[in-house]
């Protein structure tokens, strides 16, 4: 400010003055090549001429976005539950009213507009540990172990800012699994805490060897505090499911060595590779006995975002946390309160994912119906993908066997790779980069995940429908080989 | 882990290897009272006897829980995008479904279960930018400038997040005002910042001095790099509403001294005290002239919580950030990616707030009839909070010009302040426990918000419907009567 009228105040907050945690956070999924994809749509939209006549994304799990069809039953529901006044219509079915009435009763004022409590809405988390019971076989769940949360982001987040603490060397490292979902680097950047990679192996279809784990934890500790252990199971990027074997030594490993446990299992619904099942970290933590049940410490996540629902936009999500300790839970209880409550329809819709129509009930049937289709769907398309990419030379793809992602590994000739460093940019990025201007294609590149030095992927989702999936794929073949020949 | 069996793994995570930040976190609002009143609540349903027949929930601004009744035409809308069957309902009026469609069309999909943009839907960020510029009398907005939030909590504590850096006394301080809403003492907590105390005038209806500013940034400056100051006008939780003069010298007051300005203005639809009105900073900023409105960095935060609809379930808000650097937006976009976006329901209500029926359209008449309805009940009761309170010797409550609070101030004797101190109590949470136990009145103690050394006081919402608030005000003045006899 100044008397004589100049205007040449400095700004408060720079690039320089700004909070130094915040600008090492990363996150491809969304990063400069999905900003490039929707410049691409707005040239499109205005008429510019590309290569190419749309943006196909098949950067992130968005499934709706990919046409994928919400449940009849889930969204009759949410529309009660908006609208009261069609509690008196005779078009809803009389099951998706008896759950909104339920859940309305649990809402203060019979209104989602009203905060829940903070930890969500008990009737919901007495569903939720309901159905982790069913789903475990038995294995007891108590629902002041829920905590419903804004997606499972949210949830993660949150765990990892309990567990940070000390510095220097004493500072706390979190194990993550590389290739990663790129939420994990993001926020320990953001929380200031030492990310700690174990590698994937690909060669056996990105499983996870406990030889691996020692030798990361072994090197981390000559610099930091290891104290957490991320799994993603099934795997994002890289769709494997483990076995019940592998995660009774990964649950072996975080007792020896006390690290807690933390276990993203929102693709829980997404299997589709013969003999591959789904086991939850709590069922086979409960059935390795009480020497490790009771003492394990464990967080497990689940959403709505994916599975056969993939509502996404709603932000709903739970996490289970096993033998906290009771003060820490305490203070766990009072961080989320800050934030008042997770949004109420997400904690509706999470409901319905946990208490869906029961056999008897009249949407019982378009219900299996919907969902058996969704599931199917996807698997057909987890098989088509692996298949194409697998024809390509210069491009080699594990089974798709859950989840709903492909993170296939592509070779990438020499003079590319010395034009992208030439340009400072990641090969696969640039890669992915020159795919999006050449044929309207976006995924995102394997750097933004992780991957041993010098191999380079990408991640690309199975979710757009199967004849758009199959342009897609001939697409990325045809422009692979162009890419080849051009640069060898 | 031991091979013979015996379990005596300590926890990896304890309370004193826990993030110390979140330790000091403290959150007033759904603190230890609160989580009295909710036992209460269960022991009452369970038929245990208490000297009421049912807890009132003074403590929190949850209009809905209070039983306002939604606007029909917001639940309409998001009826018709949560179930776009019922578009063919011919008993929904038009307008509800042109608004459905505008923004099912914004939606990937078609759905609210994609994702949305990190930022917000483009197209309700344009309707919020048309929205401030017909509010501030046609100073212009850029959608670009807009940022959607879940809840206005989310926004300020992302603002907050970018500024924080520095040790010692090079530590970034925030000012805020005492008494404060406890979301700003949580967030500076959990950040590691400083916080800045400065004290609003009791004495002159929670006016802001500006001479209170400089002295608590003069002192400030000895410790810490003072760098933002957040105000929250109208008041919470005092009430007040500044004048266009106030925020003007605020204004010059941050340009002098070179802070960053937070406006919380989630109330600007709550003033009701003749002769008040409400001046959005951004408004008075531009017509302060190019010498201010190019310069001071500005962020101002709005909900979907409070004012006339009180959708706080829906946790749906925005931001809107002026001057600020071009690289430090970028980081800000950056950052909101990470958690993919505001919920979607959220959203699509926001947009309905800043864009609600137009004369002509059919949902118009009850629209206003609604909106009218709401917020003259909301005038009757804080008149009516602030005179019934002002009837009572040893309580003193300034006029509710504005927001949903009173905040008087309380007498209490000597004899009770020492039967609190005695017990490691704040003399205040002692009054208010025994109010909740004795009537079943759940308020939050002043000492939750900050108040001047050795005054009391309590925050009540003005929420309940006219003849609930009746019977709380009258038990209130009951018990302070009884009480000060008690330990008189």
């Amino acid at each position: 400010m100044s008397e004589n009228g100049m205007v040449s105040r400095a700004k408060v907050l720079t690039i320089d003055t700004m909070n130094p945690t915040v600008k090492k956070v990363e996150y491809a999924v969304r990063g400069p090549i999905v900003q490039r994809a929707v410049e691409l749509e707005r040239e499109l939209s205005e008429g510019m001429k590309k290569p190419f006549a749309e943006v196909i994304k098949a950067n992130i799990g968005d499934a709706h976005a990919m046409g994928q069809q919400p449940i009849t039953f889930f969204r009759q529901v949410l529309a009660l539950c908006s609208y009261p006044e069609l509690l008196n219509d005779s078009t809803f079915p009389e099951d998706a009213k008896s759950r909104a009435h339920r859940i309305l009763q649990s809402c203060g004022g019979n209104s989602m507009g009203s905060y829940s409590a903070s930890q969500g809405i008990d009737s919901v988390r007495q569903d939720v540990a309901r159905y982790i019971e069913r789903r475990d076989g038995g294995v007891p769940c108590d629902p002041d172990d829920i905590y419903l949360t804004t997606g499972a982001s949210d949830g993660i987040v949150t765990m990892l800012k309990l567990l940070v603490c000390g510095e220097g060397a004493a500072r706390t490292g979190v194990m993550i699994s590389i290739p990663q979902y790129p939420l994990y680097s993001a926020a320990l950047a953001e929380l200031g805490a030492v990310q700690i990679n174990y590698y994937l192996n690909e060669e056996t279809c990105w499983s996870l060897d406990i030889g691996e784990l020692q030798r990361a934890l072994d090197e981390a500790r000559q610099y930091c505090n290891p104290r957490a252990l991320c799994i993603i199971n099934p795997g994002n990027p890289t769709g494997q499911v483990q076995s019940r074997e592998c995660i009774e030594d990964v649950i072996r490993f975080a007792a020896k060595e006390r690290l807690f446990l933390m276990a993203d299992e929102v693709y829980q619904d997404n299997v589709y590779a013969e003999g591959c099942q789904f086991h939850s970290f709590k069922k086979v933590l409960f059935e390795m006995g009480p020497e490790y049940s009771n003492t394990v410490e464990l967080a497990s996540f689940h959403s709505t975002s994916k599975c056969y629902m993939g509502e996404c936009g709603f932000r709903g999500g739970y996490m289970e946390i096993i033998n906290m300790d009771d003060e820490v839970k305490a203070q766990l209880t009072k961080l989320v309160s800050v934030r008042l409550c997770p949004p109420v329809p997400g904690q509706a819709l999470m409901d319905l994912v946990v208490n869906p129509p029961q056999p008897g009930e009249p949407s019982y049937d378009n219900f299996i119906k919907e969902r058996t289709a969704t599931l199917s769907a996807l698997a057909q398309k987890a098989k088509l993908t692996e298949q194409v990419l697998n024809t390509v030379q210069g491009i080699s793809c594990n089974p798709v066997q859950g989840a709903m992602y492909s993170f296939p590994r592509i070779t990438i000739p020499e003079k590319a790779i010395k034009e992208a460093t030439d340009k400072g940019q990641q090969p696969d990025m640039f890669y992915c980069m020159k795919m999006l201007e050449e044929t309207g294609i976006c995924l995102v590149p394997g750097s933004g995940f992780g991957q041993k030095d010098g191999t380079y992927h990408f991640r690309m989702t199975i979710l757009p429908p199967n004849d758009k999936l199959q342009i897609l794929l001939n697409k990325v073949k045809e422009f692979h080989q162009r890419f080849t020949q051009q640069y060898s």
